[in-house]
């Protein structure tokens, strides 16, 4: 599986989340919507925190905003917080003679992670969620018209 | 992890089975080369036979070889005999209103995939073991020689 279940989990709560415009929500609403499991979805929500990229407000009304603008928040955040890419550096298979250097399996290897990694470094969760689309992502988000 | 375990140990197995050029080795040999644990190693190999990417001959001197020639193995059936890519077709959230639109979350995770997997569709076990290189796939394979 090239996208775990955990980053995909991630990925609709942000995009939820954002799609408030500054609207808190809580881990009910953000379930409902994501259909992420509410004990799974709370530990991805805590990872999330952790790197600041979404934010918690307490008390009445609160729930988890955004931490920055959907504009400065990579898809590559998401997936360093929850589930990081893993280059391949050194031979897995600790061979000495090859030292630093991949043989021609593990650098091919590990230029389709970076490509992977390229990809998510250039898309942010503005684009995910600010594009007129015909489909927009998830369900019905507030503050967003189906454009058709 | 982009790249599965079970995806780096398969390559690892009919990397090394290729550089025999028609050598049969056992289950034995190729998990010492490879260092795969070896009950591991034979569901993997299990997997590769039933895909027709290796074979086994039998009796003394028996073991695995190609089935075909490397330049007509393609990562990609390797990634398929053990850990087939999944392309995401339909809205993972089951949402009605999307019917077989992608949204652009799932469609950017989507291009992603499809990036991985051409890369994957254009490269062979060929490209990975004849070309001259300073390091050569795995440890001391057997027929080759270092180009330094």
């Amino acid at each position: 599986m090239i996208i775990s279940q955990t980053l995909e989990y991630a990925l609709r709560a942000v995009v939820f989340i954002g799609s408030g415009n500054g609207t808190p929500f809580t881990t009910l609403q953000i379930s409902q919507a994501t259909k992420v499991p509410q004990a799974y979805l709370a530990k991805v929500l805590q990872s999330l925190v952790k790197e600041k990229i979404i934010q918690s407000q307490r008390g009445l009304g609160g729930g988890f905003i955004l931490a920055k603008e959907p504009a400065k928040i990579k898809i590559l955040d998401i997936v360093t917080a929850v589930d990081p890419i893993e280059r391949i550096v050194t031979c897995p298979l600790k061979l000495k003679s090859h030292g630093s250097n991949l043989c021609r399996l593990h650098q091919q290897l590990d230029d389709a992670i970076a490509l992977i990694e390229s990809t998510f470094n250039t898309s942010t969760i503005a684009d995910l969620i600010n594009k007129p689309t015909t489909v927009k992502p998830l369900c019905d988000f507030p503050n967003q018209k189906i454009v058709s």
